[in-house]
């Protein structure tokens, strides 16, 4: 690569998920000078084929810059990744999670950092995880009570305060939509997917959601009103996607309210944070504005600053000790 | 054929779904003298092939036994089908599904009565439909006040009493498990099915499902449980398949119930009707034994029962006309 000038890079960040692989080139205050993407997802690589696959990615920069730690996150440290970095238990600090960081060096010479997940053992009826999740939060900044929201195949809701992350829930609201638009009878009426997003669909498959009817909330009920709609004239079939995908994001907002999640301060609505690169936000953002809350978003690669927050405690923590 | 003897045929019911075709030779009481069912489903007729393909269907029978009036129910009269019957709205009666009958000739003379669906313009956010279930609930009898659930792909909960149908509610529920077994991130850990019922993780998935928590109601969130299970080492993997099944079935219930269709009778419990032929309903059984419930159960080809008996009313009707 070329060298940008004035461009110092102190780490390398790498988000290693289920079906991708992205890498960033950064300087010590989170700017990124370089990146790479690729569809090197953690379900394509081998058990022993993680170092030479990281070596490989990362090798333009090792050429160019030298040696550089690398703080790598997501579903890399789980069960099915290279290594397998225990759980950190919430309530969680940054310190917490530099605690749970397991080492690893590659043949270069880099050391890698490991960032743990974490799981919330007070969730029904097993305790939740997430991975690479919980360094996004951290980067969004947990100085602030409030909850967050990180839309994906399996989004999150997480209270954060008084420093720490202090529970989280999942839903698989993601993964449901995908099976509903690619393989569903229910949209098939839908036809191929067009690219233009149909936001007056979207909104009403959210409003009809979050109507706070039994009828509604019944989801395995709502979902056939994308059909029923079609046959009663309500509905062009051509709407179906995005009414889906409507009623699928505000029943998870209903949902998420009925578990306390969402602050509620009844005159002035409330407020919720966002954060995340799965092309969700808008929608989310759409759905929280339509019940009053503000929304409060974090920046796309939030998860740079998180994981530099968290590899800094415990940079401190080695030195203290020494 | 080879003609049974003392088997006196009068009609012929024909059951065709999006999905096969089933045919039924019947003496008036009942009785079934022969039956036929191919993978024939509505989906892969051309629109101008239904009579030719019912002809050939039902060929033998007419060679043996002379020209018989087909009773016809199910997709075949939607949109999608030969001949779109229009619905009858709820509540219905067996009289009012007669007057909605259209009728065609094939052309070996054969008369044809299209039996219609039904609609409930009571149900939001729009009117639900089912074409081929309300026969079934009229043969399953009217003469009780009792909830009927009817289980499938899309699986029908129904309100009978007063010689009527009075309403219904469709759950998506065998759709979004067949979704989620198939091809779903959650359920990959199950491996390929095996064939043999695992009821222990069924109940266990049903008994989470109704405990009646936001947590465990909210079910895009209780989903993710099948694969949480398993990280903290609750369940195996080969557990996970039934364990949705069961969370899905469980759920469907619990918010039947809380839509008003369960009859509940606080100490001594309730009753409800299960009717079917899809293979569920050993599953819906279970779950409504589970919560107490007493269960009176169809008799499976409960179609052909209602078909006769929607039929003798348009008969009268016409001989009282003439």
């Amino acid at each position: 690569m070329t060298k940008p000038q004035n461009f110092h890079p102190s780490h390398i960040v790498v988000d290693w998920g289920t079906t991708s692989l992205r890498a960033f080139l950064i300087s010590p205050d989170g700017t990124i000078g370089d990146r790479m993407e690729s569809e090197r997802g953690i379900q394509f690589i081998a058990d022993d084929a993680y170092e030479a696959e990281l070596t490989t990615a990362i090798s333009g920069w090792i050429d160019t810059y030298g040696i550089l730690p690398i703080l790598a996150l997501g579903m890399v440290t789980s069960r099915n990744g290279w290594v397998e970095v225990p759980y950190v238990s919430c309530p969680a600090t940054p310190a917490d999670l530099a605690k749970g960081i397991v080492s690893r060096h590659l043949t270069n010479g880099c050391p890698v950092l490991l960032l743990p997940g974490i799981t919330d053992p007070a969730r029904t009826p097993f305790p939740d995880v997430m991975r690479g999740e919980e360094t996004q939060i951290v980067g969004f900044g947990l100085d602030k009570d409030i909850c967050v929201v990180l839309p994906g195949t399996h989004s999150k809701w997480a209270r954060i305060g008084d420093g720490r992350i202090q529970g989280f829930q999942t839903f698989v609201t993601g993964e449901i939509f995908a099976l509903l638009s690619k393989h569903s009878f229910i949209a098939k009426a839908a036809g191929d997917e067009t690219g233009a997003m149909d936001w007056a669909a979207f909104d009403r498959g959210a409003e009809q959601a979050g109507r706070a009817l039994p009828e509604t909330d019944a989801l395995l009920s709502l979902l056939f009103s994308a059909r029923t709609g079609i046959l009663a004239g309500q509905m062009a079939a051509t709407e179906t996607r995005d009414y889906i995908s409507g009623l699928l994001i505000g029943h998870e907002f209903r949902q998420a309210d009925l578990c306390g999640w969402i602050d509620r301060q009844a005159e002035i609505g409330g407020e919720i944070g966002i954060v995340g690169n799965d092309g969700l936000n808008d929608r989310y953002e759409r759905v929280a504005r339509s019940l009053n809350l503000t929304v409060r978003k974090g920046r796309e690669e939030a998860a740079i600053d998180g994981a530099l927050a968290i590899a800094s405690h415990r940079k401190s923590k080695i030195t203290h000790a020494a």
